[in-house]
């Protein structure tokens, strides 16, 4: 008898804005896998690691690059694939001796997770299932207390890695916006934005929901790079009511 | 010294996927509001309450009127406003009484929910906190186990309500999408990704993450009227791996 495969959703930061469902999950699992940088711990573990059940085998998967090297470089896209057949196979092993594997991912599992790399190498082989997260942009417009979205509103979710056309284009279509992967490409958003008519409503989070949360007016900050774990919200419902 | 105001997200359905903060939010509330049609019990209700506190108060908040009457009709506007003032108001009373008063929400607070006509009335005038929850999208992509958007793909929230050449441009734009609000809609929804040629990854949800939940390809559902809680995902990541 084969184990069972869990993505679990540890939501976006505050270890509070975890499901009871990922809690019990976490507390059933025989081996717990996490995603990090080479060299740093992973932040989904620092979030969920008080519900790990004694005696669990923890898995770290080490990201084998670094966002030095560009990502449309072949020798990025070969390292990565290597790297996640590489992390599927060893949790397929654990999977086929019968145990149970819990996956965490930041925010939500299939929303831009590393955890999707894995869930479609092995859901199709083994039984599967994935506990939905609080996502990263929840948590920041929650705790900004914006309300992003309403009634005929169409909300964009935009990697920030966009080129500067495609951001300006798409930020002048849509009721509201959320700018993922901010980091080094607060420059360029900002341009995208001011094109858009749209820098005015935008506001700036970076670390949201987590000890050290800043936000402020995105007008107001600097072009000095941003954290990863920063993120860029244009609430939409302008006639709020 | 005023109460204190609480936006609390319990998820989309599944009892189990509310946070941890969000169960410890109502265990401490004195009053707890929730929003349902005349005539039915609240969802958000079914889902939490087994985490209120004895001896709390509850606040239904009945809307006055039904989805009969199109909703940018003036009468409907009206109608609905002078709703939202009064339930604002009642929850002002208790807030002025120093009471601690939670307002369920279906999913997340700040994401096309009726919380926020009562944040956007209440939230300058008392302290206010808003817990994140997991969205109803994010449940009905899980259930699917559909990895929904992943590295530079746009992801668009498209209410069902849009016009059908509105829909269509949009998702013609879109790597990856989710339709709300499908209902009555479905026919339209369907002729629109037909039209972008969308079809056929098109997955048709019906009560995510609930007791009763199915889902099917979109090319394989008739055009019978759809419940409230259903929508279509438009998985992106074409080329996932």
């Amino acid at each position: 008898m084969t184990g069972r495969l869990i993505g679990v959703g540890v939501g976006p930061g505050d270890p509070e804005l975890i499901t009871l469902k990922a809690v019990r999950a976490l507390g059933m699992a025989d081996v717990i896998a996490h995603f990090a940088k080479a060299g740093n711990s992973s932040h989904a573990r620092a979030i969920a690691s008080a519900h790990f059940p004694p005696g669990a085998e923890e898995v770290p998967l080490l990201y084998p690059v670094t966002t030095e090297i560009p990502h449309r470089h072949e020798a990025y896209r070969s390292a990565i694939a290597a790297f996640y057949d590489a992390s599927a196979a060893a949790l397929a092993e654990r999977l086929m001796a019968g145990q149970t594997v819990a996956v965490l991912s930041e925010g939500d599992p299939l929303f831009y997770g590393s955890y999707m790399h894995l869930h479609v190498r092995l859901a199709h082989r083994f039984p599967t299932e994935v506990i939905a997260g609080v996502t990263g942009m929840s948590g920041c417009w929650s705790t900004v207390g914006a309300p992003i979205a309403q009634g005929e509103d169409v909300l964009m979710v935009l990697p920030g890695t966009l080129n500067e056309d495609a951001l300006a284009l798409r930020l002048a279509q849509a009721d509201a916006a959320v700018i993922m992967k901010v980091g080094r490409n607060l420059p360029k958003i900002r341009r995208a934005l001011e094109r858009a008519g749209r820098l005015e409503r935008a506001i700036y989070v970076e670390r949201g929901t987590m000890a050290g949360c800043t936000h402020s007016p995105l007008a107001a900050r600097d072009d000095a790079r941003a954290p990863y774990f920063a993120i860029v919200l244009v609430p939409g419902w302008e006639g709020a009511a």
